[in-house]
């Protein structure tokens, strides 16, 4: 039976990287892998998912109105689906991925942020979270040495932003340890008036 | 750096089971271990945390308002915390336990369901998947004989219950395969009028 | 495709209750679950799984000449195949049970320690640790409080015994840290005249 | 406690590219790296890790002699070891990496091969195998679809060799699934007169 994978971690862990090797993978093989992302998601223009450290591939894109689950149907038979930035999933695209594979036996790899700037889950990724298979960290390192599961956005003097949207690329965002990124401090689960 | 871990599963793999075997190992090994436990899950006889398969502790109760971080700061040195049914846990208490970690330097493990009936995450178990820094799947069966990580709710005729309370135990569960529980036909995000 | 799991970790962490509490699970769902164990192994009396929390379940027993594929094959269907003591197994033996998996579609679980007092692979924990589908550590802990992955062997004194047969069971182990159990001071590997 | 980690897989798995991810990540914090690579390896230069996707870093080599334990104590602090091809790391080196975890407190992360073209495991692997805190799966594809985790020996042909040297470079190697390795054709251990 086909699994649902999340890949999660925090901001510049190298999850992009990760998928798009996983796909080379796929394709060395010849088998076919497809790639989706988040229109929106624009950085490395429109349909292309890039890594940091400098490798690329076109993607699929798909908004939020986007049913996955027909999109992948249509295109025949794929060996496995990638998709980058997950966390923009809406939970009903989260739905479509898990029976991509449990009726089409596709499997499927998800990779994304656990949570926002404020500590926050995002909608997509609280279901994958909730639903996948199997879970898998993608490991990184804060400035101070330790794992850095969180994800803290900074301001154009390396100041901490504690409020604003939940996406913004207006910010420079760092990884950072649970420790040092202080949920107490930023979270609106520990505000005592949003308790 | 004391860490934080989830221990996630279905209904009856043998969460508990898991819980009170770790717990002894400290107590062996002449070290403190601090068990918690809902008040409200008095299946055992109130603050008795038991297993299905017959090994059973004494545990702490707390409800929803009390102040974890502060409770264990106050019985003084402890070498791990376990907290049984930590889905009833509220996002507060989550807080409080990462707190545990990366201020008191204490470990703390948590075990529990991460979705009800219908699919939908539990409120504690939504942080607990965001926030922990070790993520465990402790793994169970199917009748299909795939592996079960949903909890289907089960009318005393057997028959699959799709309403009602997010807890009440006047049902059975049984743990499903995501594919046998089937979300599109019980998750209110599969709802066209609630997408 | 069915998958070979080995859950490894020191002595005394739990391995086999997680054995009966898995083996239960299947049995509860109304599936098949053969449980195997080394004749050598009598603790419990022959034939008898036992945890030192006091669970216990009856068990086939298999010296090492034993094929156990073939003995799997014709006990029929059976939905899932558990191993005790699995480091007792021979890499011939490990052999068979990739097959179990590989050619029966039927999924295996060892349990069993990774390294002897010494510090030194058991022979069949070093083909399930290079064979496996899945790894997972049974973690437990050390009286230091860190997590324990080595098991110290200890006389009725309780001094460390650094010498001796691989297999001896008038001695205490003890599961300990990889820090304080040294392997500079008991490995073969760390001994020049060896080295 | 720093921790010593082995991600392990098949050949081709993107193993090399983990592993420069991860030590760029280390320098964008503005932490120190260390990377090691065999002396023997010069696919990409003396001295460089170069994955196949076409990133690259310079890398510290060592031969069999090498006591890595003295070198990087030597070199300062670091925040993190990587050793590439970990699999060609003597027993006696994977006892120094764990003295780096253990008595200087620094984390080593080692990338390497389970088993070579025959399923044998090699000597520096069945040690990390056994000695590290935490074992990660690299994960593959086979030309089935399935999870690749053995690498088959093929000659200029593609056909299968069976014999041989342990490492021989003039051979094409192909991540395989164990299925289809076919471990009972090609493994030492599955012939009758060495069994």
């Amino acid at each position: 039976m086909a699994r649902l994978s999340f890949y999660y971690s925090a901001m510049n862990a190298g999850k992009t990287t990760g998928l798009l090797q996983s796909a080379h993978n796929y394709r060395e093989r010849g088998l076919t892998a497809l790639v989706y992302l988040p229109a929106a998601d624009t950085r490395a223009g429109q349909g292309v998912v890039r890594s940091r450290i400098g490798v690329e591939c076109p993607a699929h894109t798909f908004d939020t109105h986007h049913d996955l689950y027909a999109d992948i149907q249509s295109r025949g038979d794929a060996d496995c689906v990638f998709v980058d930035e997950a966390q923009f999933l809406t939970p009903q695209q989260v739905l479509q991925l898990t029976r991509v594979c449990d009726e089409l036996d596709i499997p499927v790899r998800a990779y994304g942020l656990r949570t926002d700037f404020r500590g926050e889950p995002f909608a997509g990724s609280a279901y994958l979270l909730a639903w996948a298979d199997e879970l898998h960290e993608v490991v990184t390192v804060c400035r101070s040495g330790q794992n850095a599961t969180m994800s803290a956005r900074l301001d154009r003097d390396g100041q901490r932003a504690t409020t604003g949207e939940q996406v913004d690329v207006g910010y420079h965002y760092e990884p950072m340890s649970r420790k040092l990124f202080d949920l107490s401090r930023v979270s609106p689960v520990g505000q005592p008036e949003k308790g």
